[in-house]
């Protein structure tokens, strides 16, 4: 499967995608995933897919890819289409549809992150999105596989910590378990919803912070969150101990009954 | 002509592009454009291509459009090419050349712009090169047609003037041309460099500035240069109209000259 030159998704990177979990026979959470990526679509002034379109296309790249009594990594790709002169969008927009299935990787231990120089850009709405313009994550990963570590952790361009370059980021102060807002430059997750949810109902207490890399000092039990891991723990950032927090593994254990 | 769904140019941005402009039988300022996306290939940790085997494909796809005889916007795609998980790149990397031409636009008058709200992410070194990640280029253009105007003038995540969404900034302040320093999230333009070149040749006093967009209200002469229009005039920002200055007019000339 291919997609024209002229396609302003990978011209420009005009376009969206999601990657979803294929597991015990369903897409996982698909709902809040389309939801998402019509939200996305809102956002960037696309015209958004239909629901039955993708899931359909979502299903039969499982089967083709013999996947369906496994776990896979569903990509659905949506881009503005062919067309237009230079940056400027044609009238009226035909976006494209790509869908692409591939085994789930295997689950893995807790990682290492690296805090990367590549800054998020909390200026641009893109920042929230999964957009086809993903370089940045792309450059904070190299980074930090650079360095030796499994993945980045990125600030924002005014120094707060954000996000993991493929995930969010949740710790623990004291008993709070707080995340970075999305106005800080973050993906609005799906298992960040999810773990807000979950964290909830085992009566945490949660808040949604802007914070430098300091807050990093006092931070326990510090995790990222994905669709194909669902709570992954942190071991060390650059080198220096995470240090554990007693609510974490229930934590881990919910959200991986909802999301997993 | 089209490219592979796991391409990471189409699916995260990891690539970078060129825009040469095809004319009077040649491809004009070939060599700084080539350098330039050698030194993005440097930048982002990719092999660079072969200086004979991109002019090679450029002339190739000049005489396949028909347009040998005319002027031609030739635009060179380099991408890390297919494979590596989610964001990891394979190991070695096999990058991808994909080139197309396509008639140059006419030449246009003095552009009106406006001032977007999405930033520029200088804390990136992708805000300083052509890459495939150009979302936030086409939603700075978007928010800039929306509002009537032609072009965008993008602010970085400090607030300071960057650039347009396709091209480079100059205005004089009194008799000192300025234009934005690569450190505020500025595309390293090829006639950017020329306009410095030509600037000093004609006597001028040339300087690269950070400053915030009130600069806007003392500034003459504002103009855009890009590979395709050389060096732009702009009429008006946000509605207010930019005073001339009695310099502009010889060193859009002088920069024709050397560009177009």
């Amino acid at each position: 499967m291919s997609v024209p030159l002229d396609d302003r998704g990978f011209a420009l990177g005009d376009g969206l995608f999601e990657t979803i979990l294929w597991s015990a026979g369903r897409l996982v959470l698909f709902d809040p995933h389309f939801a998402r990526l019509s939200r996305g679509c809102e956002a960037l002034g696309l015209p958004a897919p239909e629901l039955e379109a993708v899931r359909y296309a979502a299903l039969a790249e499982v089967e083709a890819a013999g996947l369906v009594d496994g776990r896979a990594a569903v990509r659905v790709t949506w881009t503005a289409g062919s067309g237009g002169r230079g940056l400027d969008r044609p009238e009226p927009l035909s976006p494209r549809l790509l869908v692409t299935a591939a085994r789930a990787p295997a689950p893995v231990g807790p990682a290492t992150l690296a805090v990367a120089a590549t800054r998020r850009n909390q200026g641009s709405p893109a920042s929230r999105l999964k957009t086809l313009a993903y370089l940045d994550n792309v450059l904070a990963r190299r980074e930090a596989r650079a360095s030796g570590a499994d993945e980045a952790l990125m600030l924002n361009g005014r120094g707060e910590i954000a996000c993991a370059a493929a995930a969010n980021l949740f710790w623990f102060e004291e008993a709070r378990l707080v995340t970075p807002a999305l106005g800080c430059g973050v993906l609005d997750g799906i298992v960040r919803g999810e773990t807000l949810k979950a964290a909830a109902e085992l009566g945490l207490v949660v808040e949604e912070i802007c914070a430098g890399p300091r807050a990093l000092e006092r931070a326990r039990g510090l995790c990222l969150s994905n669709s194909l891991v669902g709570l992954r723990p942190v071991a060390a950032v650059d080198g220096v101990a995470v240090r554990p927090h007693p609510e974490l593994d229930r934590l881990v254990e919910k959200v991986a009954a909802a999301v997993l």
